[in-house]
């Protein structure tokens, strides 16, 4: 037989674009390894430039970014990093998005608009990614827009775990904030063991769009009720959605959501609501001058990190999640 | 100038599989045309064979099949229907699947399941399809599982209108027979003006997925209960959230549903059940021997025509569900 | 250098749908290796459902089907497997289809067919098959359908060594049943040193399609005939050139076949036939009700296995066929 | 309606590329067209450059090349042109290909051979190609090379027209001159009315490929053979199957063919061959000094011409084959 | 014949994102046609929203965007408006991007570096663009990057007359800023009648990218220098060479490029420059606080007019370019 | 866990086509390696076959090639062997091409040109290869029409060590030919710390691309001037430039260039020219009629070996040119 053998290797190595260092440093650590060396620069006209200071040909790629605010140069900054692992070479390249961006456009709400969340899969699938990681899609149907394996995780559980421990369960109900979320408040309830209620807005049949009352469904009179979200973006439906609640007689407010966007009147909002603790984690980065007394903060890293793991490794990310 | 020029002209053809045939020909009939003569037989060991009659080179085809049960015959005798119209010159395929097969199945909902709503999406663009048309998905987000344009109908307004003439409005409470639909609920409450409730499946929470009550959120004392769903397959949830809207004081209960599945033990079930009224339309085909006194089917047959009539225009599908 | 190293590993995975269970086994058997428990079932309205219930993450996943009636819902069963195992991270999948199916539908025989072995192939592909592997595809022309690689085994081999085996080398004659099989019949007069002859069918010219008579050409007088064909399915062109043979004066017709299909009238016409024997393999399932005293079945199993390991281990499937 | 309308129109324009500009020319004139005026040059080191001289854009471009002798060039040219027509704006690009180049690599005769005939159908797909047009396909199959539509065109009714018309027909037996080429015969005995025959070659089962006979199977003595084939290439098949038909009785072999190859050898061996007649149609061009007196060419151009109308058209190419 | 058949139209419709409505608007004005109105807004975290007021459907849709500052937001924005035309069944999409972001990473300048303008146009392309449309692409190759028709447009005409008219014909020397731009001055030169020169940045060839020296390759004692390039972006090179110039004798120093990016210090480097006048395009906006008064902008509106009009009625963009 | 696990391995095998034997030899030489055995030969009408003699399944496949006249037949061979190599699952396959064939044809010069050098990227990524190599590219944005890694290899160290090496580096000027070859001519001026010059050519602005003189940019008088280009095809340009060189005072003129394509009229021109020597390397072959006394070549394989070996051991080929 003509030709060289030799055993075949992997390495793994992480790379971080600059939306969220700090959560890249933290999986890294996690992980016991060191963050690829990677100059990021914006131009004078506002383009992206990125280039590794070392060889990653061969490599076992996992390029994290949050998709938080300058959203877009996030974007492409992660899709210039994919280009390049892709033409310099390594060998399989996993994007880790703890935030989806765009998620919310995930159909046509109405005729003639985009539907983004599939454009982000698309547009990483064409600049080279084999593979997602995310956590906490808005909607579990967005794996689906990937031509690829999307390795989904879940922060309910340490987010449920969490309230659980602090409150007294027997007092808990479950709240979603509006007719949308009910499906992610029922695994809340099935978690916890709690009953469920909804905040509803009514419409004005004859007025299109327009919300005439924010209606409870279901008893929320003395209860700890938790209002649960996958995201915290602008905070309005959520403190509407406490403000209705301590209305109709609630004991106390507590919401949780995995991803704080938390963005223009947020954190003014939140202060000023009926919310006495909101619990997120730093899927994306929270400047210090945005935090707040009420907000408890949890590290997803430790997730992401034994979730590259078994990816590295052949191993389960299934099996994370698995009921002990 | 070298060359011979002509002017354009375009031409819509009509096909249809066998699965559905009386719904095409209503169609048909609604456009003023008629159906493309097909040859379509099953050979002895089961494969599928089609075979048009007619040229159909530079023709815009619009080809109908319902995913009924032997739902994947129907489907593999559509694509192969458009692999036959790709590699005979048609001009456009466009695919007709009032009811989208395989939609459940639009996400993950353990590891190591397939999306079979994307490979079927897939499966189409692959053997030829330039646009899907389907009527209510179960989720708006399969849209964005095809590459290309998709026009997704509404059985909504045609219901929800039978519905709201046939019942006093103001008795009416709409509800959802589980968290994962109450999306659809809430827009059948914008459209009545009606008041929300759910039928909520409670877990024991140390006894993974068992049920182990119909918990009714919102108040459904004395009121005429519309349970709403996209789909009716076995029955099985509709029934048991009728059962618990009875248990809770509801003064009566219709369900409505755009999709007659009525599969399995559906028809037993719902003529034994609690219902007073089911309506749904026909996208799928309903056979006589299924028929029962309490459902009442409308024909979806004018809303497809219309659609077809614009997409072949070049009018608005968005248009035909403006508010007037 | 940045990163975590680790040797690479391979693992070969055998999946199967509910097919032909029996061969999955014996292939499984032959290979040591257990089959990866997995769920498939069909709902009530019959959409398919598959999940593994062991982690795939990494594996050279081997997914074997026979495409035996009810064809299309093994075809979408194998499918579903497919697009659950590319979406599980599965690293290379290889079908195994042990019969294609559609493989007659190779090229549009008329206007306005489609070119249903090119659509299949393409639907392997796009579901994520890296590699497919058949045995005597009817037209080595369904090797180029599928982008990528494609191993194609042969049973020739091990059917002509039995024939040749069994009966006396210098009473035979091998013969196409019609014009369209000799290439098949050629190599069997390759592999066993015998003469040619071909039963033709003469068609009136004046009337299209219409057989008028079953032509022996060459010599068959008192010799020992083996009828020879990829597959029988309603074995009504081979039960005619037996009869053929017979009334020119064949002493005994043999037939053997790879693939029995075996649909419809097939058995009842074999059992009343001049075929003393008939030879085929189980790349198909066989119910037991359809066996009959003078139907011989070889296992495909050993060559499967064998072919599957080469894959595996870099060896070459091209060596298994190569002349001693 | 914001927007400016205007009516649509099509331009048919035809371009030729410099391998048998006689029959692009007659082409032409059947359409009453001109030839796009081209440049195509040859740079000193090999390389080939294409320019059209009018504006293309907006035309349903049908170019044509046949694939004759040095064959990659003239392959590489017509996929420069149509590179050309594609960036230049051509609405729809229709690749005529008289003889399909490479068609007999049409699968893998053994392994680790390359399928030439689905690289070339992808190729000129990838260079933008959005229909083929070709006559007499070596194999049908290769219609499903190209993932889009094939117009194949038959000269089979042209050829034995000729033939039927100028020999007796009851004297007539047809014979294909080995075993591969037995359906093509199968069509010259249904459309004449004649019974076949066929030249086998018989090899030693203990020598691998080595001819030791050509055994002539069928009734030859006396009889008017008619040979046919696809194509005649160096001609050593069919010479050799004429010498076995006369050592067999035959009166008189004539031969036909749609693709006259005739490389190398062929000419010479015609000349001095038992074959009477040779009749192929010039799908390639045969330079004067390859010219002989048994040879009759019979004009492929009008087939072609129609053709393209009906495509242009939107007409039917399947009609043109319709028994009248 | 089945069908209904109707005379074929094609419909214009510009759009244009938020990047430079003066350009979009001029464009339309020269058309005589409405920009589509559109709703596009930033979300508060920064994602963007796009819908069209009217329907697109069968549109030939010509969509308008500069690449200018925030240049990831309108790139984004422009990737949005494509995807929400393909969905909205737009016939054909053509994206105008007068000034083409990210061109010149045009390929890996070191190893590890993407090619960032190869990414824009496969994003394009995954997004639904049929064509793209630009104005003096960096390098002519980028024309290659796109799969697919380029129409690219030339100022150079527009621009060279204008200096040559403003100045002294006999007088001039076309100077290239740097080695990497002469083949632009080549042109520059052709057109004007004038010679050559270069500012050459000599490096010192034991450190790496050190410049040690501009370098006046070529004679412009007493000449009026016209420096020219494709775009301005800080200015530095352009005014050191301005610099080199005078210093070697130079007696007018002018400038001349198609794109203002005038980003970062352009403007103070520009007005503290040697170069009398600056002349420029059009095809980025330049606010009013960034004018200064050496500065004469020329609008590329009629030519990106003349452009889409040749392509919406199947002319010749070439020909708008042909010599007189 | 169900399955077989065994450790992996990877094979470098090497592949040669016949443009250039002896350079694959000594690559293989400088590899420790024998070539693959392939059978490759041309049919009498000219068609291309190749197979391989051993298996090369799962091979990490390098096939080497250089585009040499007749340079068609060429690519087509190597194509051919891509094709044949992905259908014998080989594992990954690098293109080498030491010279990239078309490279000129890198960008639309004029309207309705095809980019001939991407249609060569496309078809190699069609037929399956997964990576190309190549040396000095005509331009580098050719990197970019190849959507996968491109190793692209700089023959400038070598010659530009050999010449500085050999000529007193204090006399020497590098010239550029002509005003498009300008940034190769820069990196000689830094590598070698020369000054530069240009021939440039005036072309008569009233008569289209009519050169009227080839004028000298910059000093030569005195000088030893290095014509540098990446290649001489028929050295037409260089020889005029030499001439130009020489009548504008200067020493002497020695040339250097990477490709050798030294097609047509070259050899005789550079004999009779005023270049006292031509450096080269052999990425193309020189027949041993085509050498000539004041010809160098240098050779590629020690380079070309030193990249297939970091690329099959996952090392780095940016390393091979890092500034030491």
């Amino acid at each position: 037989m003509t030709g060289i053998t030799a055993s075949g290797e992997k390495k793994l190595m992480l790379f971080t674009g600059r939306a969220h260092p700090a959560l890249a440093k933290e999986v890294a650590s996690e992980l016991g390894v060191d963050l690829v060396p990677t100059k990021a620069i914006d131009f004078a006209n506002g383009e992206t430039y990125v280039r590794f200071d070392e060889s990653v040909r061969g490599s076992d790629a996992f390029v994290i970014q949050s998709h938080t605010s300058p959203i877009n140069n996030w974007i492409m900054e992660q899709l210039l990093m994919v280009d390049a692992l892709k033409r310099a070479s390594a060998k399989r390249i996993t994007v880790i998005m703890p935030f989806y961006g765009y998620a919310r456009q995930d159909k046509k709400h109405r005729g003639r608009e985009p539907i983004s969340a599939r454009l982000i899969a698309d547009m990483f699938k064409t600049a080279g990614a084999d593979r997602l990681m995310s956590v906490d899609l808005h909607t579990g149907q967005i794996q689906g827009f990937f031509d690829g394996p999307v390795d989904h995780l879940f922060a309910l559980p340490m987010l449920s775990d969490y309230v659980g421990d602090r409150y007294e369960r027997e007092s808990l109900t479950v709240v979603s904030p509006d007719a949308g979320r009910v499906r992610t408040a029922d695994q809340w309830c099935d978690r916890l063991g709690a009953p469920l209620a909804i905040v509803h807005k009514r419409r004005d049949p004859d007025v299109a769009n327009q919300v005439t009352v924010h209606e409870v469904v279901g008893n929320v009179k003395g209860r700890t009720c938790v209002l649960v979200d996958d995201m915290i973006d602008t905070a309005g439906t959520i403190c509407a959605a406490a403000e209705a609640l301590m209305a109709n007689g609630a004991a106390k407010v507590v919401a949780a959501a995995t991803h704080p966007v938390l963005s223009g009147p947020a954190v003014d909002r939140l202060k000023n609501s009926h919310i006495s603790e909101l619990v997120v984690t730093n899927t994306l980065p929270i400047p210090d001058e945005r935090h707040f007394d009420t907000l408890t903060v949890l590290s997803i890293a430790p997730l992401v990190a034994r979730a590259i793991r078994e990816v590295f490794e052949d191993g389960s990310v299934t099996s994370l999640f698995d009921p002990k």
